[in-house]
């Protein structure tokens, strides 16, 4: 970790909102970024989406938080340097970062594309640099980023929606993918309407998949089908609902996060079904003879690799898919947060940081 | 059912050892097989393997059990008479039974060779026949089976060695071939040495693998490194070794139905590691994150297809593999059955059923 106050750490002044202790209040921040350097590129940000797992983050829900804290790792902006050697940008360009910022480069992993899953892999923010100074993120100015880590933004994507695609979108786009549920005429299943699922719906419709959405709240059906183009909608307590659905899908993409059954789900699979889980709840229960008698399986994803976020941006903008959101001003961040902590959002807050961030 | 009793439900006398109540404890029973049908074959049983689920079912552990109940889906033995429109067959040929004897032949499942995934699949004891009648198991002398659900035992393997392959032996090469695990190079971990560890040791080591065997018991050290051939040996209980080998295994088979803690033998998996449950433990704790931080999977399976099952027959004859087995009398059924109880056997017990079984 730096000795150093965070805005002496490095010699470019930089500016953003942080949180301060596990109260999760964010104020504004002055703290600093370094030069560009041969293989950096500066970005100004302009959009910074709000992550659930910025939630956790700022109020130490994981236990790993430290303070003064800059969240975000869905933003977009506009290239404003680079360094000698970058090849990937010019000034001018539209760019994004998402969750992580670096690898080691030369592991199993780095060499087959797979950096989120690098052992050295650096997190955006709330983590250390390998120069020993602080990491921090997009509800904030500007950021200088290894260019290989850096997204190339497809020109007919809104700025402000495309955002989220750099972790809801690649979250959902990366699994669907690994697990062979991207391929068209499957049934495939999506737990929980938030940021992570109301993309996941997205891309398998454009996949092809007949899609049923899978909630506790009745009251989501029409934005479910209507808004979204899923094709069925099951609420999960309904048991005739339930049970009338047993074994029709190949696949189910779960994003809920809070502790929840595995057996209702793992039903709704046909033979050979695949349960992913992206939620983080700690520990679930798995029901064994369900998954033997039809061999079924459970599997996690984390994010995904560089070139896979690339694909899945182009993928978007192939097939005009963003996420839905809601714009706020970086002053309303603590009352998102507060939404976004009881789901009172359609889907995600994305921070308008290049119009409402002032510097203190 | 049968409305008639058992002697009298078929024209030809059988003769076996049935449970008659959840004591589970095995007499001889007399009862009645069909006539040779059209595309039927009638297999003298020569011996018969106890599967670990044989207690199970006849101590009604899963609430399942019919008495009286003639256990057994392991056998091996000589054909004595074949239909009319069998094929696959002569009289004298050297054949298996296995865990299934029938299934609907045209649905989804059983067109892509997973019999043994089809929703009508019939059970080979302790279930209905399509006709109505019991089906009884291989502690008896013959049984009559739809030839499509009859193997042909290879020549070079020894028949009692053998008769664990029917069951024990398909449920551990199928997940290895279907997950992937089938790779030579790869390390694949073991969990349990018993009648299916044991097996999944012996088919790893023949793909090629680096195997890693995982018990509780530092006494079954020398046995799976001597014995069977593995390469490493893990005592579960020793935080130390554990903790070394973290993150080295590309997939492990656990065959362990008691229940036990899966989130060790996550941390064992490396990144895209694959867990594959075969024991039966009704709920296991799974923990969440190190599934998405490694992107691993835990997976289930069951037995296999019958053409799978050939196939494996085929790799156990060109590799010389067969079951480590104590072959044993009918008359000392129970005594197995108690020891088997305890672990106490290596590492499968078969009944010399053409020897032994004598009409009461």
């Amino acid at each position: 970790m730096g000795m150093r106050p965070p805005e002496e750490e490095h010699p470019v002044k930089a500016f953003g909102w942080a949180a301060r202790d596990p109260s999760g209040i964010l104020s504004p921040f002055n703290f600093s970024r370094r030069e560009t350097g041969e293989e950096d590129v500066r970005v100004k940000i302009l959009y910074c989406g709000i992550c659930h797992s910025d939630l956790h983050n700022v109020k130490n829900e994981r236990g790993t938080a430290k303070y003064p804290m800059v969240p975000g790792h869905e933003m977009v902006g506009e290239v404003i340097e680079v360094g000698n050697k970058v090849g990937k940008f010019e000034v001018g360009d539209k760019a994004g970062v998402g969750v992580i910022i670096g690898s080691c480069g030369t592991c199993h992993y780095c060499t087959k594309d797979l950096e989120n899953y690098c052992p050295k892999c650096m997190l955006t923010y709330n983590s250390t640099h390998y120069d020993g100074t602080r990491n921090y993120g997009g509800y904030s100015d500007v950021i200088v980023v290894n260019e290989h880590f850096v997204y190339r933004i497809p020109d007919n994507l809104p700025l402000d929606a495309a955002a989220p695609l750099l972790c809801a979108g690649i979250t959902t786009y990366s699994p669907l993918r690994h697990y062979g549920l991207d391929k068209p005429g499957l049934s495939i299943g999506v737990v929980g309407l938030g940021g992570l699922g109301h993309m996941a719906v997205k891309f398998a419709k454009a996949f092809g998949a007949k899609v049923t959405v899978i909630s506790r709240s009745p009251s989501k059906k029409k934005e479910a089908i209507e808004g979204l183009g899923a094709d069925l909608f099951l609420i999960s307590s309904d048991a005739n609902e339930m049970q009338a659905a047993v074994g029709t899908l190949d696949g189910i993409i779960d994003t809920i996060s809070a502790v929840h059954s595995l057996m209702p789900l793992i039903g709704l699979l046909k033979i050979d079904g695949k349960l992913v889980l992206l939620g983080s709840p700690k520990v679930l229960e798995l029901p064994v003879m369900p998954m033997l008698g039809g061999r079924k399986l459970v599997g996690g994803s984390g994010i995904g690799g560089v070139k896979e976020t690339q694909e899945m941006l182009d993928f978007c903008s192939k097939h005009n898919i963003t996420s839905d959101i809601e714009v706020i001003p970086i002053d309303y961040v603590n009352s998102a947060m507060e939404r976004l902590e009881k789901a009172d959002v359609k889907y995600r807050f994305v921070i308008d940081v290049g119009s409402t961030l002032k510097t203190a």
